[in-house]
Order: C-alpha cells, then sequence, then structure tokens
C-alpha cells in the first residue's frame, strides 16, 4: 500500500509499504476514507524537529474498518470510524479520569516501537489500530459524504479546541479570547460558542480566517498582537480583560499574551504544544490568580458528545479544511499548510 | 502608640510612633486586639528580600473599631472585626469577580504611599483602615477569647489554604496531598476537609505538625520530600498521583513536587508567593494535562462562609498559633519562628 514518509525538512514523500497486519487480539485494519495534515506535522517539516530516520507521519484519520483481531468485540468489520490521534484502551485509570491522551497501555501514530508507539501514520491507505473497541468510535451508519470532513475534525481539531475551553471552563454568559487561528483556533470558537460564551473575540490578521471565525459564533476580530493586542482585550473588557483566554497556538509569545489578556481571576486553556519557551511565567499568574490549565487534548472522550452536532449539521468543524487534495499530492498539502495558502488540507487516499 | 518596625535584616524593633488619624471618609481607626507574624514577613526578616529603609510591618489583625469616617455606614465603632491582609473596597469590578486582592482601590498594609499602599502595618497597637465598608468583616456581637486566635486565623492563613483548595477544585470522595506544613498548609488540610475529600495527605517531617495536621483532617502523613516523596504519593494513588495538590510553600522545589505529585488530568492550587524558581516547568503540566491555579489568596471574599465555622467551633484554625507573646516581645516572636521554635506566633497589644 502507499503511505506518506517523512525524511526529512521539507521531504514528504508518499511510498510503498508494507500492508499492515493484524498483530494483537485487540487490533483493527482500518481503511482510511479522509486524512489530514495537522499543524504539529509542520514541526518536522520544518525541521523545528529532527527527522534522524524516515518515518511514517500523520494522525488525524477516518475510514471504514476491514479486519478485525479475535478480541474485538465493540467495533465491527464495515464499520465508518474516527481515529483520536493517539491509541487508547479506554479502560485503564487515566482513560476512566477522561484524560485518555495519558493511557497507560496507548501510544501514538507513526512513533516506532522502541518509543512504546506503533508504525503506521495516518496518511495512508490502511492504518493498523491498536485497542481498537478503546481508540475507535464508530459513527451510526454510513456518513454522507459532506460529514466527513466534521467528522475527521473530532479525530483532532475540534476536540483540541473544545479541550480548550472545557480546561478554561467556560461558563454560559463568559467573555472568551482565542489567540490563534488556525484549525484548532477556529474550533475553539466553535467549542466557545457550543458552552455559551456571550462575547468571543478571534485575534486573527487573515480574512479568510476572520470570516470563519466569524461564522463559527465569534462575535470580535482582533488583528493586534502582543502589547498592543492586550491593550485592545483589556479596553474590550471593563480594563481588566477577559473571563477566558483559549491559547491554541504553543509559542512563548502567545502564552504570555495569553496570561495577559485574562482578567484577575481568570483562566487560561491552552492546547497549542509548547513549542518556544519551556516555561510559564509564575509571577504575572500568582499575582493576579490567573490559573493555566489543558494539555495534549484527549480528544477520544469527546467525540460521543460532539459526534451528534457534527452529525445533525449543528456545527460544522470540517469548514476548517479549505483545500482537498489527492493522497499522492501529500506533498503539495504540507507546502500549502507551511506557506499558509490552506488552513487545513484534508488528503483522499 | 507602639508598632512593630522592620530596619533591616533580623532586626525588628517595637518603637513609638503616631497615631493614626482618619484620612479619608471611609476610614476607620481599630485597636488591635491579637495580631501575628506571618511566614512571608519572615522574608524581609531574613534578608531575602531587602528593606532599603525601615518601615512598618504585620498584615494579619483583629480588633475593635474605635472611630470611623463619615462615609462608613456598614461597620460602626465598637464592632470587633477581622481585618484581611490587604484592603479593598468590595464593590469594583474585581472584587465583584471574587478577587479582591486584585481590587483596583486596595492596598497593603505597611506599603508607603509612594507604592500605593498606606503606611499602618498590622502589629501595632491600631491602625488605619482604608474602605473600612468593604475591608472589614464585624463579628456579630463579641467573641469570646478562645474563639480570637480562630478569627485571627481568618485575615490570613485559613482563608489562604482555602484558597489554594478551592483554587485546585477540591471535591468531595477525592484525593489531596498538600505540600508544605506551615500555617496555611495546615489549614488546607482543613480546608479539603470541610470540601469532602476522603483522603488527605500531609506532607510533612515535624512531630507536632503531623499532629496537628491529623487533628486537622489529614488521613496520612508523608516525611519524604522531593523525588522519594513525589514516588511515595504516586505509589498511594494507583501509581497515577493525587486528584489535588495543594502547593503552600512557594519555592521551586515544592512546586515541582506538587506538580509531580497529581495525577494526570489533577490539579495543582498554590497559595505559596513564588519565592525560588520565577517560571513553572510547562511540559510535564502539558504533556499531563496537570493544570495550575491559584494565586495572592482573596480571602475578604472567604471570610463570611468560614466566620460561622470558627464561632461554632466545627473548625478551628486559630490552633495554629502555638505560642503567644505580648507585643513588646515581637522580636523574640519573628525569631521563634524563623527558628521554627513556633508554627505561629499570635502577638497581644
Amino acid at each position: 500500500m502507499r503511505a506518506t514518509v517523512i525524511h526529512g525538512e521539507r521531504d514528504i514523500r508518499l511510498e510503498e509499504v508494507a500492508e499492515p497486519v493484524l498483530s494483537t487480539g485487540g487490533d483493527a485494519i482500518v481503511r482510511v476514507v479522509a486524512a489530514c495534515v495537522c499543524g504539529s506535522d509542520l514541526w518536522p517539516y520544518r525541521g523545528v524537529t529532527s527527522t534522524a530516520v524516515p518515518k511514517r507521519i500523520g494522525h488525524e484519520f477516518v475510514g471504514i474498518v476491514e479486519e478485525i483481531g479475535p478480541d474485538v468485540s465493540i467495533i465491527a468489520v464495515g464499520d465508518f470510524v474516527i481515529a483520536p490521534f493517539y491509541d487508547c484502551d479506554n479502560t485503564c485509570v487515566n482513560c476512566r479520569n477522561g484524560v485518555s491522551t495519558s493511557c497507560l497501555a496507548g501510544g501514538w501514530w507513526g512513533a516506532d516501537d522502541s518509543l512504546g508507539g506503533f508504525a503506521d501514520g495516518g496518511q495512508g491507505e490502511r492504518v493498523r489500530v491498536p485497542h481498537a473497541d478503546g481508540t475507535l468510535v464508530a459513527v451510526p451508519g454510513q456518513p454522507a459524504a459532506d460529514r466527513v470532513p466534521g467528522l475527521l475534525a473530532l479525530s483532532d481539531v475540534m476536540g483540541t479546541g473544545h479541550h480548550a475551553a472545557v480546561s478554561a471552563g467556560v461558563t454560559p454568559g463568559s467573555t472568551v479570547v482565542v489567540v490563534g487561528d488556525g484549525a484548532v483556533g477556529l474550533c475553539a470558537v466553535i467549542a466557545s460558542k457550543r458552552l455559551g460564551a456571550s462575547r468571543i473575540v478571534a485575534m486573527s490578521r487573515h480574512a479568510d480566517r476572520q470570516e470563519l471565525a466569524l461564522a463559527f459564533g465569534a462575535t470580535d476580530i482582533v488583528e493586534e498582537r502582543g502589547d498592543e493586542g492586550v491593550a485592545r482585550i483589556v479596553d474590550m473588557f471593563d480594563g481588566i480583560g477577559a473571563d477566558f483566554v483559549l491559547e491554541c497556538v504553543g509559542t512563548k509569545e502567545s502564552m504570555d499574551q495569553a496570561i495577559r489578556s485574562a482578567r484577575p481571576g481568570g483562566m487560561v486553556g491552552y492546547v497549542g504544544a509548547p513549542n518556544g519557551g519551556p516555561e510559564l511565567p509564575v509571577r504575572p499568574l500568582f499575582n493576579r490568580n490567573v490559573g493555566v490549565n489543558g494539555g495534549i487534548a484527549p480528544v477520544r472522550g469527546y467525540i460521543e458528545e460532539l459526534l451528534p452536532e457534527v452529525l445533525s449539521g449543528a456545527i460544522d468543524p470540517g469548514r476548517v479544511f479549505d483545500l482537498e487534495l489527492p493522497l499522492s499530492e501529500v506533498a503539495e498539502a504540507y507546502a500549502a499548510m507551511d506557506e499558509r495558502r490552506a488552513i487545513k488540507v484534508l488528503l483522499r487516499p
């Protein structure tokens, strides 16, 4: 079969690789219907993180179950399934606590076995899914074609934006600022609206993303960044800042901006993998009672909650995919996202 | 009148100073019945923070209102009042949001006017209290002598321990670890028990403090610190750590220990003024979805909630005062706390 392999900086290739095979009793083999490129895939693509040896890549996909191991009892052959961006057994103590990203038996797509992961990445024709009963969520029936992008968004970006809002504790009638206008930030706007926020500010300086943010429920757009952006937010909200700030970027600068945009007693929900400063400044947090909560989003646990709304069209996170390419053009998909020609690219094998 | 003045490292003097006078329409003059020494008073005492010019010190006191300004309408002459460790108007947007430590009109006892504060410290015979109606809470009637230590604890340590537990979000049936066996940590044990925690671990290696922690509701004592302490906690709780960790010290080491003692998805409530590392390590927080919330405790807002329980004896945070001295021996009070001969010293003018 064909699958995407990253060889190094800006070197993405679709290659012929071995077919996945059932390896444990709990595995399933999923034929990928749609996959996509994540903002975090751009780190190795841009050389921010190094790629010592060629490796499989991609961690968001939906597809059809083709085979299951003898221990799989919930998922069945023929199911249309959503895979979160990791695998988990959904039974361990961390999964039961709602933190399936810390599953004691879990792993990461595309990680090699030496890292406790497994070889398959999501940007390929088929994927072996360990702990299929815990990892996968079957969609009732076969979804309409126009729902597939929204379902694919549940594998990462929609659940991650939701996690930012849930971690911050967004409440009905509250004020929310979303830092980051990528797919996750835009989904955080959807999540804030779902949770009843009365004001939702999207920080964005790109017309297409502003438009989508407004369509998703943002009430205000702020183009300024850094000190100017913070000043605008403080000015908008009683001279003190917003109740909740959702940090969806992961740089030191964006986190700093998020912390300073929260009012005293406010909360920052953060889901941008920390890529800049390794530390959070404690004094601005402590002196103003601003809390920080979030992390690698345990999206598996959110799929059941969000799925009916995607299927009904009540929310449409699939709109973050503004470019669709065949898997054969995966290298162009990376380039388009790297060069910000696309918010997020959907790939069809 | 006599009041305490710090002149520099280990140089605490009781001096004759000017009587306080009503300066704004909203002031009250309070005759101090009981005051105390705070762990944070030890910073300038130990020279950790420098004292450029002699200044008044002390920020915890209860007393009787002797005079009020013409704009004071809630507080009356003769009231027995509790003063939080700061003043606040209790009407501004931050006060209404429950963060009276960020009161837009507030200030700090003993801060000089150039810092937006006012001159009086709490370790004296009388104190001018700005925003008396907002700052002070009157106790119904005149309290029995044996309730005075408990009421004094509401000026800081009990409310601060409570804030750690509230900031973490301690829930009924949860597991809690308290890092720090000072007066605040011990009060955090009381707070955790009030909020219904089923297991409360006090990290302490001092027999007298262990005993008090157990009396306050701790179910377990752990003497180990650092890596060993973390290993004990992780081992006690499903191999993953506790639901909530209350950091009541403020050093880099104690915060690190607190973060690593929380389970994935857990929460650290912190109230120890950050005195060590200026930053929080973001990766151990992000990767495990451990949140951090807390700060300078807005104790003013907690007094009404906790006061009835102190008056009824349902909670007795006054037991943290294990040494009582006349104000004339204030220098010895500092020395006793500095040398850990006392948990907390109560001073009577």
